[in-house]
């Protein structure tokens, strides 16, 4: 507690302390127990000496008005105050009304033995020790700047731009790209700054994604997309020209949940569709790195130039939580995500820019991707396997070809609901907020992140409680 | 680039490949140089032998359609596709409408020799070489967790509450505790959640702040105050009442950008207003922790209880580029607060927050405090001998009695747009933002960013100049 001393410019006595805290217990503003400042602190502030402060308290303390206690200081005596029903007798500030929170999907892998789909990879398979490494090469000197780059850090910016354009994105530059936390805050960065308050989303939809949207204050129309049979093009025409959205946000390759990856032919069509109806694309690649040979698949990015919007991110291929994404946008609009990016966050931790900066310099993640590449196809060769082998005749699946995640569809009558609770008492997670999107009746199966003997696992208990269910 | 490839089931022939590459030449979706998938890529994806790749991409190669590179492989020949005015032959996606960006103030030192008016902390005394110790035992087992809670932390979130419960907030714990990317993305996080769309600062206001909640959408009512004089309370009664808003966004110890720090006295008597208009609180505290002996002076959020909602961080005192802050709130709101955090970031860089949390297990904050407290006080002498040395007689400052900046007022008709453009071309940069606000003529002095010789060089050429102009 401290309390206001009046002393019309004049340096304050022992009696001015007295008296300032003397009204100050009388009008409720010391209350009971309050800390009182040490003298050193008065000596300090009120530049009195500390001898006419230590005065000025056995002053107050002969009155009872405060105590001193044992090596902890001087405090407003019990008995200097009225008890009250308040907040340190100065009773409660009226509560903020906030928006209550949206029910929200499990951003994390969860608790359950066996999730089946999580979008995640298994952190055995990510490059823990490397990144160590970068860790305390960043420590070295010159080490960490103190002031960071609201666009991100440049090393990491160029590095970015440099493998982009080993991809096929040719003319990116550090300048085009700016590093979010996470891809979420690039899809937040479009959401806030765009004009054009309605977009289109696959359907089934990316769940983060739509709340992120429709917390924006966004109006999301549905782009049917199949797993099996991919994007019904002549549905989307017909919503694209109905709605016109301002812009189509698009998971080109394993879309969250279905596990589709669009071919160069469909991207085609669907930019000039999108030319066609003057809406804009929004491209979040999550996913292309993690199969292999991808490199030569283009982004919808690549077909449609520079005006395309590219989000991606590091979290599920590196380390899930440094948190390092970027977009990637016409130079004209850099300005506007930038600025839409301090008023939210001002930037993001340098460390983990830097650290993913030096991985990548180093010439790392090539080398972790092909390594990841290859163990996913493994792990994915292994989920077939043990699909053909252990799945009754009407499941069907996905087969991607590779990469993190497959969709399992279910005969039509079979309740995924219920079937998810009964795999939940036996410790087995499956994502069930699909059921009846789009008529779909499945769910994402991940290969990514259960090791394949805890999956085969998995795949049995469903294949076991599937029969069960349909007996 | 790709291709589809449609074989109906059965595993694809040379003459698949062949026709398919040349239909997707023809029609304008394999443009000339386009890369195509090696041989192994193709062996892998299709199911094919690697012999019959090679042989269909042969035959492509005799009819002219593709060619060889040495050691890059196949391309899609020059002459195979006819050139167009359109990005790899599929025409440009339109460009997205994103709203253009406001002129935002500078959020860093800034390049001038001289930076008098930046809120930051030299960085020389911030604990660089005790933050690399920190992360180097951070890094090592069990090293960092690849997920991370989206509400920050745990570790750090115990270490914040149990300082604050040091400082006088009773009963805070960690879960009243949200991490976040700065301050900055705290009050974020309230803009976006907050349901009465007025909120009231004080004005002359901080800067980043107004854009911030201007962005979100919030109306904002000014709350006059002088950095003389300290709140009109008499006005901002009158605001409350005609503008009635839902939350009062006070920075309460050297308010940016006035230098001033409120008196519980005012506290007490602004926790009453808000109360009698229904009004909540945010409390924004960048910089009670740079003042010695400000554990005595008790926080907003401390008078007034657990409903105001407190907000601050670790960026100026420990390293800005570390991006921690962390708003503490009552439990009941904590999850919208979560929410909308997972909306815009899903969270924040684990390592940043786990090398934050190390400083403060090992009591390393404490001390650090304690010194830099002691450095600011004796800058702060310098800067107020400086300032009674150099500045003309119809300058004022106010004293503050340590921290990191005063506010200094100069006569009504000196033009402090041209001072700032004058003192420019000297390598001196002053915050010209302010002048005219509240009728006002001023600008913030810091003695917390340049070292006092720097800071005695600046102040000289300020004084001179102001003569120059004065004359």
């Amino acid at each position: 507690m401290s309390f206001p001393v009046r002393t019309q410019g004049r340096r304050p006595s022992a009696a001015d302390i007295v008296a300032s805290v003397l009204s100050e217990i009388g009008g409720g503003r010391l209350p009971a127990g309050s800390r009182l400042p040490p003298v050193r602190v008065l000596e300090q502030q009120l530049g009195m000496s500390k001898n006419t402060a230590q005065s000025a308290y056995e002053e107050l303390a002969s009155r009872g008005a405060i105590e001193a206690r044992e090596r902890e200081g001087w405090f407003v005596a019990r008995s200097a105050t009225l008890p009250g029903a308040t907040v340190n007798g100065h009773g409660v500030a009226p509560a903020p009304d906030l928006r209550p929170p949206p029910r929200l999907p499990a951003h994390r892998p969860g608790t359950a033995r066996i999730a089946l789909s999580t979008p995640y990879v298994d952190p055995d398979l990510l490059p823990r020790d490397k990144l160590a490494e970068c860790t305390r090469s960043v420590l070295k000197q010159p080490g960490l700047k103190p002031f960071s780059d609201a666009q991100g850090l440049l090393s990491l910016r160029e590095a970015i731009a440099e493998r982009l354009r080993r991809r096929g994105m040719d003319g990116v530059d550090a300048s085009h790209v700016v590093v979010t936390v996470g891809s979420t805050q690039a899809l937040d960065l479009v959401a806030r700054t765009l004009v054009r308050r309605r977009i289109a989303a696959e359907t089934p939809v990316f769940p983060a994604g739509r709340l992120l949207f429709e917390g924006a204050g966004l109006e999301i129309a549905p782009l049917e997309l199949d797993p099996f049979e991919g994007p019904r093009l002549d549905a989307w025409e017909n919503t694209l020209a109905t709605s016109r959205p301002g812009l189509l946000y698009l998971i080109t390759s394993f879309q969250n949940p279905t596990g589709y990856s669009y071919s160069t032919h469909e991207l085609t069509a669907i930019l000039a569709m999108a030319r066609a109806h003057g809406s804009a694309i929004l491209e979040d690649d999550w996913g292309s790195e993690m199969l292999s040979g991808s490199e030569y698949r283009p982004m919808l990015r690549i077909l449609g130039g520079a005006n395309v919007l590219y989000v991606s991110s590091f979290t599920k291929k590196l380390w899930p939580s440094m948190r390092v994404g970027y977009i990637v946008a016409p130079p004209e609009l850099v300005a506007s995500l930038v600025a839409a990016k301090r008023m939210s966050t001002l930037g993001g931790a340098q460390i983990a820019e830097a650290i993913v900066a030096e991985f990548l310099e180093r010439g790392y993640y090539d080398g972790h991707l092909e390594k990841l590449q290859r163990q996913l196809d493994t792990r994915y060769a292994a989920c077939l396997e043990a699909l053909r082998e252990l799945m009754p005749a009407d499941v069907r699946w996905t087969t991607p070809g590779g990469g993190p995640t497959l969709w399992l569809e279910l005969p039509p009558r079979l309740d995924i609901l219920r079937l998810a609770e009964r795999l939940a008492a036996r410790d087995v997670a499956i994502e069930s907020t699909f059921a009846g999107v789009g008529q779909r009746n499945g769910f994402r199966v991940s290969y990514a992140y259960p090791p394949p003997p805890l999956l085969r696992e998995g795949l049995a208990i469903l294949a076991e409680e599937i029969l069960l269910q349909a007996s």
